[in-house]
């Protein structure tokens, strides 16, 4: 048995883009480390000389995947980065990314971060017109579909093929000389542009281009595609559908990007805070201490005691040591599983009567065993405050949520959740006090995984579990 | 150049052990994830079945070393395990510990944590009898005492080889049926008795009895061998010359051990918001925000917070993926190698007085980095805040702090140092004010890297480095 | 630097297949061991469980690639395996095969033998068409053709693809439930059908049937396809345009099959023996003993020691271990690197008048470098004689020759080269003599490499070297 | 279940070193290689800048051990390095060699070829006067003996080590300046000096000098030890008990050796004809041809053909590939574990009456399979014939064979081996005829394997089984 860092919920993937540096692929490697809570499964990088693309990508860590003697033949000025988790695709070494091919108009390089509603339909057709599939992925479908012949150089291939994919779709695109980058009109999942000493730079999040040095310049527009090459940046807006209505996806600020990041136009850290503010007018507890379910559940737990002033404390000891930890199935064992990752601080929990401030709660086991482990640490009352509105509806636009018969809270009621996790209260979020902690406005985000209501249609059958 | 996840200082060793369970040397497995923070350079774990002990050990991370593979043949009811950073020996596998061999009264595994301060001396008088070594470490010094032909029995030579030694060492021993620990007369580094189920355990700190489930018994006493075998646990005080003075390590309350542990005597965590506390009454200052150097200055640094009543936040982020990472030397990483393990939040930090809490300063170029990152991130005011007095003398026992020249207290006043930093003010908790944080008296402490009062003579010849 | 045990020159690839035997990846793994000197730069199995296609493939030797680890998830009743040396795409993994596509007619895996002539043509259009390309392989080309959406069945999308490529190709691919063989209308390359209780086997040379105990059947034959399913064995003939002309390669005979192989109709060995007895009948040689350059020119060295009756004896020791030996480039290692491989026995060889007998030369430096430690090793005289006539024409049917230019035997006549190579007397066998060695008639085979006479045309914009 | 390239008989281990040249480990890698035969179980190279001796040892062939990487930080003007079987020790890697260790003269590293025959006994009495041990190697028993304190300087320490073990023990040592030779009195194993461009080298085998372009000098004599350092090669002989009398191992000529060694004054190919030839004399048959199992019996079988005037033929191709290479338990695999090493060309042996050489039969198990698979590629007649006696006695200096129980010569007459083996003849060559193939004279060699006239006493409970 191996102990994953992250057993909860699987982000999909994080993207990176140089154009302009000769160092382009170590720049990338870097900008993946940032990037790396995106997705532990697989890294990749590719680079182009200004005449071929060369690429290096295996399973595992950006740390495991690559070394200086990988790297080092990675030669060129302009490169994309990759690292996932698997959404479609399984996971195996086709499916890591990026997806390098040649075609007619010449060598291309895709990255991808979301996941499409219409890949099934898109290869049934593709392969009906005669296109071979050699993964899995929603990324080779998107390189099958710019290969038609029709379009005239590469820039309209990418045009043409992005307005036949339908759902959430971040994607940075390498060609010989160009770095392209590409947002589904509905801005689903995030991407930045960033700029350093005359070479350009896209993100998945803002951290990635801090630790490169690069200035944030501004995001990548829903239904824009920005082609980089020697004549600077273009922008396209090739989506003649486009209704100005946008989707960002509200997870992004409540577990998934780095609270280092700006997000969506805010700081992820600070919009945490302010949920956890929210949450403690909302959903207040008579308690000693505040504490989080780190680290996902710390800004959110400090917002928490800010407003109600009951001290802020740490609770557990997250061990950081535990990447894909071989764990031996034996008997004595069962308990070490549930403490791996974060053990409680006894002398900070006993007798105390505690706020627990977490993001989510999804199928509820893991929160059901940290309440014992607390309650054996010596709890006296456990007040568990989570700092959004129940989950209750899967994700088709890339976060890895279970089925909806997974999700605890469309089995129980909040008070059987509460009888069921052992907690002495629970209390969530509402949507509302959610969405008043965000800048932007209501309608700009998508919360499907909370009310159901998606902006982007799609067909059951056709979902990311369809083609696996 | 690799970037390794402690560029700071290097704690010595830590140590696991069990007996009486099937699942010895998984137990031991889980306990030295524990303990990673102890030695993060080589893992290794000896078992008896009863007849041999076998050993699995090699350079690395515990997770990087043990497999299902490697793990399985390790089958037996006693085992000991070992995580380590080199403080005599060099980085190579023969360092690696535990350290297995046989001689005249059977096979005997041991594992060590601390510092010899004879091992010079010892080393050549045994060599001059005969001895071979095929290690740099202090542990084969201490097998070699045990194989002097005048002992009765392996007990009878564990107590007359360390009665020969001297300096910090608390040690676990494996032979064939039985599970043995010892702690130096002065008690220096730290050693807990634990128990479950009717096996018992050994540990450096009680957090790795909490993850295999067991309870705390007691520290193992200065001076105290425990031989554990299907009798029970039997207690032997061998040093006659004990004059009832400990040394117990200040430094493990203030960086090494994880704060969830309880070392001697009082919890971690909670000596260091003790720490921050005093440090505020000592050393206040008029901020907006108190933020921690993570993860070593939270605890401090929320213990400052609650009690000037500033707000406590978050102002870096730490990323947990840097392992052993290759990071290209080229010239355009230069500003990523200060931000790859803690990046700042520029939301909060922009405009901000800031008082940052840390738990020491070495040799100062590292803070001087970080400073110079808030700066950037655009702090108004930086106000350092050092949870310990300034660190003017090397430690002989276990820690390795760089040469008294590199020390930059030693090299500086503080108010030089303030001005090298570039902070705003500087502030060290007194000496008083440390030890007022800790239940016991005051003279139960080495505090010997703050004030020079070694309690164990050493010869300067005879000390870590000399053997290298 | 370092040293392949293959330096001279390439063989393409050797095929194996399994149809109806619950071990179907065990036995092709065995199968591929015995096919290994056809391919030593990289190995794959696919194997199909009825309903899916799965697949393991590595660079390196069979014996580097597949462990119990991995060959275990191989199950089915049918599979296919490959070896390789790359004649078109690069050494890259995404060069291994076989390989592994869905199309619109399912799942298929294809391994190919041999060089299409035709490729780069077929690759620009289907590129026109839409086509992708994930690697630089001919097999590449050939799945794709089987993609076009016309075909009505796995079967006719295969006869389709199979009648648009020209050039060598002795094929085997994989469906769900089907094993399929190819061999192209002039049958370059060879490919055998054996059976085994039950089990139907496809392999390049009959010593892979030996070495899972299968019987020899029949060699597929020019210009068949054989589909073994449940329902047995079944003949195709697609090919229309076939007058009946085959272009058996002569060269497999000469030095790439296993001599204890049945190639063509003839056993390998023994043509070889033939060679050398009428290269002594030709080329005779006053002298003391004959040795061979092992292993290739044993059997023809034994041979002419019989026509000749001067005794055959062991001039040189090969050593086996050569595999991808690293060899430090420093100035001391320069012999070392013509010695490595074959060392002489300098007591066997001193004052002797030796015929060494040899398959080829084709550069000429490595000849020139072992008659120079022949003399060394005190040769009296180095009467070097080759089993064929000049190779003077480069290969485009799958086998890795130079460049014209690199060729000796272009650049120098023969007098030339005995001069250049140091040798009291060269002789080479003359065409004739060549094919009066095998029973099949002359024209049966393809000798181009010796007389320019190629059988299928080629554009010398579109072979091997033009894609890479 | 993994089949091993030498499934026979065990080698017990290949010496090499090098003193002055600055490439002193590359050279010394390059010699390992030519004595891989010599032990496949481990390699490992020490070399000495004048100050330091550094080591890298690892399990596995040369070529896996070693590479760029871990070659280059060996620096230095002397080394020594070493291949292994295990014959006492198991195979793990603390008992790979070099043993390298320090005492109070200083460095030193040790390997070892031979058995000793007193090492239970030494071992003892080492851990009674308070020595660990920290493998079951012999050699480490060689150190301990050295660091006993009265020895005045190394040389005298090697001195005082070696005249009390008995056994075989050929040795290289390695100090810090010094590179130095030792020969048992009775000179089991052959140890040979070379030299090349004011360079020395000590080997086990010539074949070694040749592949470094060394010159043969001499045989290191039994019972001395050559020491080299600045001032040149300088001989000791520090053996009293000598009584002139060899016991040079026979089996090095028989099996062990490479064919283009010159062992003990003889090369090893010629004296294997002449035991063919004499053969021929003592058990000729009335056969078609003569085959050799290769390689091991190919100079005898090409002897026995020149004295009989049957022509000699290739039987068996041999599969050079097979390293340590994974072989699936399954049913289907039973018949290939026999063919993978060699398999018959049934074109050559159909119908044929054979005569087999063979070098020695040990178990009989394998001679068994071998002419089960010629009889069913239709041998119409086998005449298997060994060219040495029947071995019926273990081997105490080294080698490995089997106990005497397994040994198929103790337990069945010649004539019940040779129904047992279903062969239509057996010969053995007669203990007079192997030695009138040697040059030296016949007391100067150890026959002990088949004559069980053991020249050097044993304590049955002291050989190399009592130890693991």
């Amino acid at each position: 048995m191996y102990a994953s860092k992250a057993d909860r919920i699987k982000d999909e993937c994080g993207l990176f883009g140089v154009f302009g540096n000769k160092d382009a692929a170590e720049l990338t490697h870097v900008g993946l480390f940032a990037l790396q809570h995106r997705g532990e499964e697989s890294a990749g990088i590719a680079v182009s000389d200004g005449k071929n693309i060369s690429c290096h990508k295996d399973m595992g860590l950006v740390g495991d995947v690559f070394n200086e003697k990988n790297l080092k033949p990675l030669k060129g000025r302009v490169a994309i980065g990759h690292v996932r988790y698997s959404t479609t695709g399984s996971s195996v070494l086709t499916n890591a990314q990026p997806h390098v091919v040649s075609y007619s108009k010449g060598q291309v390089a895709v990255a991808h971060n979301g996941n499409l509603v219409n890949a099934k339909q898109l290869r049934e057709k593709l392969e009906q017109y005669g296109s071979i599939f050699q993964s899995t992925m929603d990324s080779e479908i998107i390189v099958h579909l710019m290969a038609k012949p029709s379009y005239k150089n590469k820039v309209d291939s990418i045009c043409g093929a992005v307005r036949q994919i339908k759902g959430a779709f971040s994607l940075v695109l390498l060609t010989e000389n160009a770095l392209i980058g590409v947002r589904d009109p509905h801005g689903f999942r995030p991407l930045v542009l960033g700029k350093r000493n005359g070479a350009w730079f896209l993100a998945s999040e803002t951290c990635a281009l801090d630790l490169v040095g690069a200035q944030y310049v501004r995001d990548v527009q829903p239904g824009e595609i920005v082609v980089i090459d020697k004549k600077g940046v273009n922008s396209l807006f090739p989506f003649s559908n486009k209704n100005g209505k946008t989707s960002f996806c509200i997870f992004e600020h409540i577990y998934f990007s780095r609270p280092d990041s700006r997000v969506f136009g805010n700081n992820v850290g600070k919009v945490r805070a302010k949920l956890g503010m929210q949450l403690a007018r909302e959903c207040p507890a008579d308690a000693d201490v505040v504490i989080a379910v780190p680290d996902s559940g710390n800004f959110a737990a400090i917002g928490f005691a800010k407003e109600t002033d009951i001290p802020f404390g740490i609770g557990f000891v997250r061990n950081h040591y535990i990447g894909r930890t071989f764990i031996s199935p034996v008997e004595s064992m069962r308990e070490f599983k549930v403490k791996i990752k974060i053990n409680p601080i006894a002398d900070f929990i006993k007798g105390k009567r505690l706020v627990v401030v977490d993001d989510s709660i999804v199928r509820g086991n893991t929160a059901k065993s940290r309440v014992k482990v607390l309650r054996k640490a010596g709890a006296k009352e456990v007040h568990l405050r989570i700092s959004c509105p129940p989950h209750r509806f899967p994700c088709h636009y890339g976060i890895d949520f279970p089925n909806k018969e997974e999700l605890i809270a469309n089995n129980m009621s909040v008070k059987e959740i509460e009888k069921y996790l052992g907690v002495d209260s629970l209390g969530y979020l509402s949507w509302e006090g959610m969405m008043s902690s965000i800048t932007e406005k209501k309608d700009r985000y998508c919360t499907a995984c909370f009310n159901g209501k998606y902006s982007v249609k799609f067909d059951n059958h056709c979902t990311k579990h369809s083609l696996e």
